[in-house]
């Protein structure tokens, strides 16, 4: 497969950038912006406030080959219970892979010992940088730390033979739990397929 | 294919609400939270805001039964120019489908005569309840109306074929474009197999 060339462009110049909200967890910036072509807009973007932060991981975790794990937890966002894949904050100096192996620990009281990077996603890269690692977490075993929930996670099984029933649901919304399911299915496919030639 | 029950679940109740920081598009709220068990805890979460803001759109457009539409733009929350599909706001007193054909476009210079709703996603209902509907788009036709970008977005038609090359490329990392590119596939897929009985 060729690697698809595509233009070069010329990212536009920052002339001024300004906090104008700025909260416990989220800032806001006003970002002056010139493009190249000489148009001037202002733009504004929302950032964590820890600034050289990490970013996050989620999980996909095989409890055998049939069966991922899913959670349901209570969304501020949209104030209700959201089905999803475990998820969280990477630490100060943890890799990704730890990140998601402390979380798994936490959230569904799992270790893995087999983590497989499956893509890197942003939220909104329009005006949210936001990452992250999204991984296929496979060989579990049965390990609890305690975390920070306020009540015990839902652990859910859910057969891979059920996705559809899955991505029917409303409460299985969040688009970066869409992505990991499809990204660990087409990861599956192609390593059967490998494994079948 | 039965549908999975679930347990129950009793929301928490929200003790008090206050925003704590705006913006001119975004604002940060407070939440003073009750959960069933007794535990309390701040929240915070973002709101856009218009209140009632009825969501965005973001289409999947063929060109062909083997060709889709991306969109290259500058994106301001990385600093950097990200392949994605067309996307936009919905504009009070609009349907989603008169969204999508209007932002087809200011965006790509093309109408649609068929949209197909792929699925409703949200960005990260944890902390931001924003909903996107994921739309198909299909039998494009040429009409441009006017958008107010800063600089026309780089058109790149893409192969069906060459899925997973676009997967690898870090430039396409927003996780809703990841979501609706799978959508769409799954949705050929079944109505393939669908005409093929």
């Amino acid at each position: 497969m060729t690697k698809k060339l595509l233009p070069e462009k010329t990212l536009p110049t920052i002339l001024n950038c300004e906090v104008t909200a700025k909260s416990r967890l989220f800032q806001v910036e006003a970002l002056d912006l010139e493009f190249s072509n000489g148009e001037k807009r202002q733009y504004e973007r929302l950032r964590g406030n820890r600034s050289a932060h990490p970013g996050a991981v989620m999980m996909v975790p095989m409890l055998d080959a049939e069966t991922f794990i899913l959670v349901r937890e209570y969304s501020a966002g949209t104030h209700d219970y959201q089905l999803g894949f475990p998820k969280g904050l990477i630490d100060p100096g943890e890799t990704p892979e730890q990140a998601a192996i402390r979380e798994l620990k936490e959230e569904i009281g799992m270790g893995c010992h087999t983590t497989t990077r499956l893509k890197k996603v942003s939220l909104a890269p329009g005006y949210f940088g936001s990452s992250m690692q999204l991984l296929l977490a496979e060989s579990l075993y049965p390990e609890k730390l305690e975390g920070d929930e306020p009540e015990p996670l839902d652990i859910i099984p859910w057969s891979v033979h059920n996705i559809n029933e899955l991505l029917a649901r409303e409460d299985f919304s969040e688009a970066r739990s869409v992505a990991a399911l499809f990204l660990a299915q087409a990861y599956f496919k192609r390593t059967n397929e490998a494994a079948a030639d």
